[in-house]
């Protein structure tokens, strides 16, 4: 007992220190809010039909951002009806007028559909057009359901300030490198957050939570019972992924649904490690610290191609593309008996790296083949119609065979050269052929 | 049909070829059973009480055995009550007696109890002295049953004339190098074979029947049941043997006990190969051939130790502890994550060889290890507490060690210096320690 509270003091103290050097100076919040407020009054006198309303999204709408962050996203909503091309039209033409009215710079951004981005001073901004939908409606395009999100957030934290608890999870998150649900991350969003700390009321409470979920852990807020007046035994449509948080303004989506099952693992072992030993460190480029550490350790054989990285890709189609791409190239590794410690792959601007480090890289020239038991009538005429040096081993017929690639070297060699093209999965964007091969070379993601 | 024809008319000639090369000559024969009366007869006029009468038993006994074997087994049956002592004392007299007589040379020869061997001309004799029993009686000495196999064989075999056939059947266990059911090779006794012929008529209808076998094949002859009395849904009593083949001069006793699964599964796979494609080269040396053969090709890495072999230790206790000596090496060396194609061992007069063929006998300094799920509590604190490197790897909490054995030579070393003696089991007679390690070498086993 004695020991659970001089932890708890520990933690309670860890936990103020860290919010201390996170949470945005009150001087730092006032100066967000006035400049937000002028951009949300300009663009409301220059707004025009089928603009139906505007509406600041985001943790800076929500004071529930982290010091220093100082995006602002604010969303045009279109009415349900419009064009297309007229919500992208009037989307960018209104967006960059505001920018321009207040003297920042502004570009095209690219998701779904285009929206302005744009610098003003130390503000970044997003601009973007959306559909107004209501609850549980079907989207029209791809960002319809953040203003909802928003005004559900605003709504469920009017009772008490979880702000601080929000950026306490971000922050651990972040530390551990599992925040944000992007396809390269595969972690958790900002509205994730969000609601869990709505779930669980607080950090503290949410990780002592954690450290006792198991695969397939199901969060149904309280709100969405009273929201939509469901009985206690109510049945939500079923997901197959590793943590299930069902969204307040969409029944039938699973907020969690990008989060990896190797990230919802990081996070249930590093709750329990941080309750264990309370620490700030946790919260600092933990997870970049421990794979510099973990790397300082004998090493096996280091081999990395470099593909180069196709224009006009984003992350979110290079990531999964590169990682399908290694995972097929990993079945041909295994096929021919090579053993690798770990692999992984990281794309900058211009080049994408695929690295492995391998156990084993050379084999002799020759290998074992188990063939079917003895008794298989069929199994074995064919097996040995197939192989010269067959003979009894156990229960099996066995031969010996000419291993085709002695070296994991001369495997990828017929890799970029296109030799293997039929055996490998070729994604869109990411092709292996043509690429460089760097013998010694491992590029950590970062 | 006309396929079949061809074939079963190929394999005739070819049978009848091997027939011709392995049937003892008339005069063969002839002299064989002249000598033989001769020596019975001097046994029976100089035997004595406790001795109840005299037998002469094994293939010569009884026309089965092959050209040039000419083995003379002959049993001295004793009173049950006979003290070990006077058994010994008598059998030993009397047998040397009669090799004096015939002018040979005698020594004496250890099994459970001692016998005399000889050497007269070109017939070399055993004299057993045993005890009498009955059928299905408990025996008293470990060949007591020897004479009733005898007795049995000779009454079946009455009807109709098996010898060629069990002449063939064994030839090609002697090609196969599976005929002998001592624990080297863990083959198939002589008496074995004529039962199996006994049973199926022929070698071919055998073989045609074993090319269906499957694992734990159960053959009770005809003559059981007429000799007990027995139903036809009598029940046996269950072994866990490969083949099960019932003793008709003791039920309780499977004759096929010491053919090994590999040896059976060898049975049934060249029963395969000889009947698609009869070849007299099966019955010659066939398996010796086959391993020259397999040896053509590139090889990995081969390591053999060489072990003192202890005086007076007889093959039958030598070989099962190779191998049990040899497979708790290999657990060790799998441990130790070295992967290797195959090994044997072998014994001459002087040394052991236990032999590998590694794949991998190299691996970096650096290895993986897998922990518990993240989501188990007291394991993962187990984990972290025993291993630095840790991080989270899928659902399960992981490390990297440093390898205590990066050369399989080094783990060799602490083998035969004994640093490993707590992590092998070392069998009664063959101690790794102090052997030699002979990097390059493999031994087969002949």
């Amino acid at each position: 007992m004695k020991e659970i509270l001089e932890n708890s003091m520990g933690i309670q103290k860890v936990l103020n220190e860290v919010l201390t050097d996170i949470s945005p100076t009150d001087s730092e919040k006032e100066e967000l809010t006035l400049f937000s407020n002028a951009v949300l009054h300009k663009l409301k006198s220059i707004s025009e039909y089928p603009i139906l309303d505007i509406i600041q999204v985001g943790s800076t709408a929500r004071n529930a951002n982290l010091k220093n962050d100082h995006d602002i996203d604010i969303f045009l909503r279109f009415e349900r009806n419009t064009e297309r091309e007229t919500l992208k039209e009037v989307g960018l033409r209104v967006g960059k007028e505001v920018i321009d009215y207040f003297g920042g710079i502004s570009w095209l951004e690219y998701a779904e559909h285009p929206y302005i981005s744009g610098k003003i001073g130390k503000f970044s901004l997003d601009i973007v057009p959306c559909y107004k939908i209501e609850n549980c409606e079907k989207i029209i395009s791809a960002v319809d359901r953040t203003p909802l999100h928003n005004e559900f957030l605003v709504l469920a934290s009017l009772k008490t300030d979880i702000s601080n608890e929000v950026r306490l999870l971000k922050k651990f998150l972040k530390g551990l490198s599992i925040y944000g649900s992007d396809l390269k991350t595969a972690g958790f969003s900002g509205y994730l957050c969000e609601l869990l700390i709505l779930k669980y009321g607080s950090f503290l409470n949410l990780l002592n939570d954690v450290k006792t979920w198991k695969l397939k852990k199901v969060i149904v807020l309280d709100e969405i019972y009273e929201m939509y007046g469901l009985k206690n035994d109510h049945k939500f449509l079923e997901f197959n992924d590793s943590l299930i948080v069902y969204d307040p303004v969409d029944l039938n989506r699973n907020v969690a649904a990008a989060l990896s099952l190797e990230n919802y693992c990081k996070f249930i072992f590093y709750s329990k490690m941080f309750l264990m030993n309370p620490n700030k460190e946790f919260f600092y480029n933990f997870e970049k610290k421990t794979i510099n550490k973990l790397n300082e350790r004998s090493h096996g054989y280091f081999l990395t191609i470099e593909i180069k990285r196709p224009e006009n890709v984003v992350e979110d189609i290079v990531y999964p593309q590169m990682e399908k791409l290694q995972k097929s190239i990993n079945k041909l590794i295994k096929e021919h008996d090579f053993d690798y410690l770990r692999y992984t792959n990281f794309a900058d601007e211009k080049v994408c790296y695929l690295s492995w480090e391998f156990l084993v890289h050379e084999l002799p020239d020759v290998k074992l083949r188990v063939g079917p038991p003895v008794s298989s009538s069929f199994g074995v005429l064919n097996f040995i119609k197939n192989n010269e040096k067959y003979f009894v081993s156990g229960c099996n017929v066995c031969a010996y065979k000419n291993r085709k690639y002695k070296n994991v070297q001369i495997l990828f060699n017929n890799i970029v050269n296109g030799k293997l093209k039929g055996q490998i999965t070729y994604p869109k964007y990411i092709c292996p052929e043509n690429a460089l091969i760097n013998i010694g070379t491992f590029v950590e993601r970062i």
